[in-house]
């Protein structure tokens, strides 16, 4: 988003209206709220921090659900299949994709046009495309408060789509309820390309595209996965993870998947590790809210912005080596401050 | 590491003497120096710096080069092998690896103990086994840091493994002169699993296993990844990526491979690139360093560290949102003080 647009926004909206717009589920209003938290420009980031905190008692109320799994195993339809049978039995759904994409050209090889095509169209679901992060913003930089803001407006299950089989990975076991792992059958090497830290994080893991040929192969994967978890520590929420096959295309075991993840939330709300977790993340929340403050206030500063641009030349010049102008900065800005 | 080690180090070896040992090529002190630098300990910090500037005046000399490749394409393997025939060419390596491993169990589900046996052996070979960063401290923390002590110790090409397809390889990236993507030939979707974005940062595309009966499929998957490239726009360093196919086990190839890396580094010194590119991942480091001190001056702070523990409590008993406790934070402490 260019800075113009960014502006229009804000001359066009107050905190009010975008709250009010918020509370009312409009669609519009709420992606448009999304992209201010999202801005990396100043004017925007008091704005967005009042928004959060007015939407804050109204959030916390769904079901958040992770969905991880490599490239090809077919995640998108999959969220596109749960996704309407969700909202057939009557909840509102918003779909978020953290999704570290390609830094030159952005976009996933596959193109992101035409995926969940139904879902896109439904009006009980809302969905939003990956941020464009780059290197200095990171992964779901904002995923913690779209969640507040989609909760506000109303969605009832959030399905937050993460691909990469990596640190993204953590960062949105950080941020949900419940976590999906999908697979598909491989060619003998079924577990090689997954890593051991994602499987561990896994609630259901699900082996997709069980239809035609494929069944009696997804079969056989389901046992090697139960296998694998069975030499894995007994996770904290005493959940132990269960492994079915689905075929999304077809639609196969889906609501099968959906019952998994309710019962997984009823069991973890009446042992307590649901509120336990919860709050384990809001303190993992309060040190990412302090990172990024901690930024902003320090990159916002008009006399640091002038030093950092001033000193950049010296290095680009080889009059400095990066450690030495930190310390430069650090040195006229800091001294005697904390 | 436990602090009691870390205080041991720090006991018995001035920064002095890290700086001679290094300099002298010193194995054990240069890992020790390493384990100093990814410290997350206050009283490191200090040392870890003034190691850093003593040494950065030896360093800059080595061919830095980063492989990737999604777990089971064989990397480990392939490393081992170029890394055997460079130093039969008379050359000095260091592995390090950037790898976002579990955070329940740590370490991959192969398991490390046995890699790179034959380098292992080798007196000048340096291997360095991912550090365990952990979410606060993300993927790769100190490995540009890292990469200084291997050029002041004298390491002349260093090898960056990074595994994940995500976020690591951007870092990655943006600490190496040359970027080396390894493959295997798939089950009719090869390049489904690798995400564009890390497609489009390989100057060179290696397909690995290419033995026994995959030659032929090998040969093929080379053909379907050179038409993929042409889709993509040039590549700031004029370099066009080439693909080749390898057997890591046989060893074929792998000194083609090795002629292609040295190629692209005379190719982009001619050019100029292999300079911007230096400059530009040095402006890049200044931003990351200076992330790292704005951390490190403001958790140090032995008044914040109270209040932050005191603040946590509020957040677990439900009297303060995250948010809201971040703004007591910085109420209290940043007030006209930036």
């Amino acid at each position: 988003m260019s800075d113009k647009n960014n502006k229009k926004i804000k001359q066009n909206i107050s905190v009010d209206e975008y709250y009010k717009g918020i509370l009312s589920a409009n669609r519009v209003i709420l992606s448009k709220a999304i992209t201010l938290v999202e801005s990396n420009l100043d004017e925007h980031y008091e704005i967005a921090s009042e928004l959060i905190d007015k939407c804050l008692p109204h959030s916390g109320n769904s079901v958040r659900v992770g969905i991880t799994g490599m490239s090809g195993a077919g995640k998108s339809t999959f969220i596109e299949t749960i996704g309407m049978h969700v909202i057939q039995s009557g909840k509102k759904i918003a779909v978020l994709a953290v999704d570290p994409s390609s830094e030159r050209s952005k976009g996933s090889i596959l193109g992101d046009k035409t995926r969940m095509e139904q879902l896109s169209a439904s009006e009980n679901a809302f969905i939003r495309p990956s941020p464009s992060g780059g290197i200095l913003g990171g992964v779901g930089r904002k995923t913690r408060e779209t969640i507040i803001l989609c909760e506000a407006a109303g969605y009832e299950v959030i399905f937050i789509e993460t691909v990469g089989i990596g640190q993204s990975e953590t960062l949105v076991k950080s941020m949900v309820d419940f976590f999906l792992l999908i697979v598909i059958t491989g060619a003998g090497d079924e577990l090689q390309g997954i890593k051991r830290g994602i499987m561990e994080m896994a609630d259901v893991i699900a082996i997709n595209k069980a239809d035609g040929d494929n069944i009696e192969k997804a079969k056989t994967t389901v046992a090697i996965y139960q296998n694998a978890l069975h030499l894995f520590p007994e996770p904290e929420s005493k959940w132990l993870p269960k492994v079915n096959y689905c075929s999304a295309i077809e639609g196969t075991n889906i609501p099968e998947i959906w019952k998994m993840i309710n019962k997984y939330i009823d069991f973890t709300r009446k042992n307590g590790f649901f509120d336990l977790n919860r709050r384990q993340q809001e303190i993992s929340c309060f040190y990412s809210a302090i990172d990024d403050n901690l930024k902003h206030l320090f990159f916002s500063n008009p006399t640091i912005k002038q030093k950092i641009n001033d000193i950049k030349s010296l290095i680009e010049k080889r009059k400095l080596s990066p450690y030495q102008a930190v310390k430069e900065v650090f040195k006229k800005f800091f001294d005697n401050k904390l």
